[in-house]
């Protein structure tokens, strides 16, 4: 890690010293299996995932280490065709998961697949979008009884998932095949999708711990089954996590890379995320590594109230693709347009073996690769653009859960700085409960136009006539996209407003 | 469109009006032929691409038109069959192209590709990694006598683009075959890949023209070979972009979608891109949008002087993927964390038709998207988090084509508002010079190494050797690098900064 580029200077790293030794002594009594998510009442044990000696029970210890002994079983199982589809050996994969139970299986899929070298290609449901769902499932239609599913939710009730489960299941039957001979699911113990498996006898049922976040279950069962399915050497991922864990767990700033992260975004960003982080790797495999640090970092520091219960409206924005890809899309704002933004490149030793196709006299792909990184960093330097430097030797498994790793911990500590809780996400519920009004709202739109078939309605009468004036904008949305869809009979009229719908 | 839930008012607007007098008159003059482009001292006149009657002399009129017809003529010959690869009829296309050749194409493909509709499938070299092109060139291996190359580079000589041209020539020859006869150039009449085209007799080359940007070229060749290719029907996108044209030409504010769009960026950013804009498409196949959309905005607006000269450091930053599976990613953070952004949510009312598979009775996976995004736009509004919301019925080549005029447009428009020149982009070149005196340096590093066969240097030695005191940095990375790679003999030493390093 190079913090070079970023203007802070050893006085403002003594200043965060107190802060920082607090967080320090969080982040210990967290990994000894405190309650660190304080609102939901849960210990947070991600870290003992990569070092289950340090679970705070000896039960944690067996579940974990069993737990990826069955990964382990069960991978090797399908790639030697014991466990297979009803048309034969598993080929394809299909995860249906979204959030935490997506984003870090997309990301390390990326980062380690080789189209000619993984052992099983993956496909992914990641949203309750049917045209998405279609598209994926045209790419697999013929060779679904070679296809295993896993389904991946710990709450067992997250309706993308459960949707996208559906639909998955019906394109089996159509296929004329039995979902369950082909099903996984990665779920909380108990849980719907848990009952459903069991009852419906899927093929195997994988737990969730409460203990362990959905933006932090990479290295859990969610991601490692994946993993190891598609070939993945899973104990690599997991030894890279832990030895960054191990050269994390330093309590001194200067020798601890995640500190020195942490200490970064806060004293670029005020504390408060003034300024936004553009995630640039100079390899393609990191190109969702963005995508992922979204979730990790948003979720986890996005926060209305501090552990104290004073609104501080805290975050940090992330987002960025690849280099050089994103020079070509957006550098003239970074190096000359608003300064609301720092950088964190990633630099990648090792791109491919032998290096030795020149694109000039002793000149290589790489080699303009690596200038255009050295080259970027220096002309948003010079123009006092700020940016943290990663260096990595390759990306493979190690570096990987080694990347996990660090941004997990920078992320722990950062809100410790910030005193948020990182662990929960209280405002993701409004969001939901707000749809299932919206479901609600239209399940009596139709109830009301079946009881009045052959009638023609506007809006403003359906709003009436089911009570709902105070939302007559949810009313007309709802009419308006089952109209254009032919679910609605939709009679034109001068205005949108005047339009009318109906049903046979 | 819907800005509803934008915080300004009717007098706000009207404030605005004397500086939207001018975009518009602005707008209008550049339509009608004007250095649009000062620094550049071009026309801009991607507006013409789709309404070539308003292209200011007949002779590009009859360009613009020739070109369409050559674009057609050269899809059908290439789907009959007529034009071939040395194996047989082309069915995959490579597409070697960064920046606006490739976000653009690549944003389409997702947008219109069906797996089992399209005439050719995709494949991009949108990089220099050498590992990402390999990857790619994986899954066509065995396909290469079947593969149509598209080189594209407005100037030519665009280094990420050279060097894929030539990794994809090393693997057709390595295949035993013969690049140019699967190898179209799409460049400026008479640059070096013009040069190398016509030298080697390339299938053929099509000419980009001075007066159309990068990042508004999806509607040129650039954007119209590549889905004519696939099978789309371009002039779709033609005429959704010209209808779109036509509505947003209206010089009143609040009839005019584009202008509205401008304005309400102006009034929530504070005309200064004070806040964010995530893109929130409730449709999978505008997932890359937001990366298009990257360029379009950030490019065109990032700049640090306005047109007087004055230092103003604009810019309008970007990001976003896709509902609702971003909300399981950051909506946490935008509802409660940082009020730094707006959203722009785009609702597709057509998903799946008939779109009748049921999850729960009368409910489908899409009026779980359907409620997702209204909740998600209610969630926001309720904590006074701003949003504009486009609706299109469906995601075709008419709305695609309009999106991506109304953007261009709204781009045209805000950089009048705040007086910036949006078609030029003076800060790419700082990071492409130090990028080859990178380069430069590492010739220098190894032609000094070369000369001393056998010896072991530090980079301290190896800096002085060359007169490179002042960027021992550079060559420190050099080295560490190279020697990480096996490209020099690496002899380890007790810190890095003691390590040698050395050639046989």
């Amino acid at each position: 890690m190079d913090i070079s580029r970023i203007h802070f200077t050893d006085e403002d790293l003594t200043a965060l010293e107190p802060k920082m030794e607090k967080a320090f002594a969080a982040m210990k009594a967290l990994e000894g299996g405190a309650i660190a998510n304080p609102d939901e009442k849960r210990m947070v044990g991600h870290y003992w995932l990569r070092a289950s000696e340090l679970a705070p029970t000896p039960e944690l210890r067996t579940a974990i280490e069993n737990n990826l002994a069955e990964i382990k079983a069960f991978a090797s199982a399908v790639h030697q065709g014991q466990i297979h589809g009803e048309r034969g050996p598993f080929k394809n994969l299909l995860l249906i998961g979204i959030g935490g139970s997506a984003l870090g299986p997309q990301f390390v899929s990326a980062a380690l697949g080789h189209p000619l070298r993984d052992k099983m290609e993956i496909f992914f449901f990641d949203n309750t979008d049917p045209d998405g769902m279609d598209k994926t499932l045209a790419r697999i239609i013929t060779q679904l009884g070679e296809t295993l599913v896993l389904v991946i939710s710990k709450s067992g009730g997250t309706k993308e998932t459960r949707n996208g489960m559906l639909e998955a299941k019906a394109a089996f039957t159509a296929a004329g095949l039995n979902f369950s001979k082909h099903a996984v699911a990665i779920t909380g113990l108990g849980s719907e999708l848990d009952k459903l498996a069991l009852k419906d006898g899927w093929i195997k049922r994988f737990p969730m711990w409460d203990w362990v976040g959905g933006r932090t279950s990479e290295l859990s069962v969610v991601g490692l089954l994946p993993a190891a399915l598609q070939g993945f050497d899973i104990q690599l991922l997991i030894n890279g996590a832990a030895e960054c864990d191990r050269l994390t767990r330093v309590a001194d700033v200067k020798k601890n890379p995640s500190a020195l992260l942490a200490a970064a975004w806060f004293l670029v960003g005020n504390g408060k995320g003034a300024k936004d982080m553009v995630v640039l790797p100079y390899n393609d495999r990191l190109e969702l590594f963005s995508r992922y640090l979204q979730q990790l970092i948003m979720e986890s520091l996005g926060k209305e109230k501090d552990l104290d219960g004073k609104v501080v409206n805290q975050g940090l924005a992330v987002y960025g693709n690849k280099g050089s890809t994103d020079q070509h899309a957006y550098i003239q704002q970074l190096r000359e347009g608003i300064d609301n933004f720092f950088v964190i490149f990633l630099e990648v030793l090792n791109l491919r073996q032998p290096d030795d196709f020149q694109v000039e006299s002793g000149t290589t792909s790489s080699d303009y690769l690596h200038g255009f990184f050295l080259g970027t960093r220096s002309a948003l330097s010079e123009n006092n653009r700020q940016s943290v430097s990663l260096t990595i030797n390759r990306v493979d498994g190690s570096t990987v859960g080694a990347l996990i790793a660090l941004f997990e911990r920078s992320v722990g500590l950062y809100a410790q700085l910030v005193n948020v809780n990182a662990y929960h996400q209280p405002g993701v519920e409004a969001g939901k409960k707000a749809a299932e009004g919206i479901l609600t709202l239209q399940r009596k739109v139709m109830a009301f136009l079946d009881e009045r078939p052959g009638q023609n309605l506007t809006c403003d009468q359906i709003s009436s006539g089911i009570g709902a004036h105070d939302n007559f904008e949810g009313v007309f949305k709802i009419c308006n996209r089952l109209g254009a869809a032919g679910r609605l009979r939709l009679i034109p009229g001068r205005t949108e407003f005047e339009r009318k719908y109906g049903v046979e």
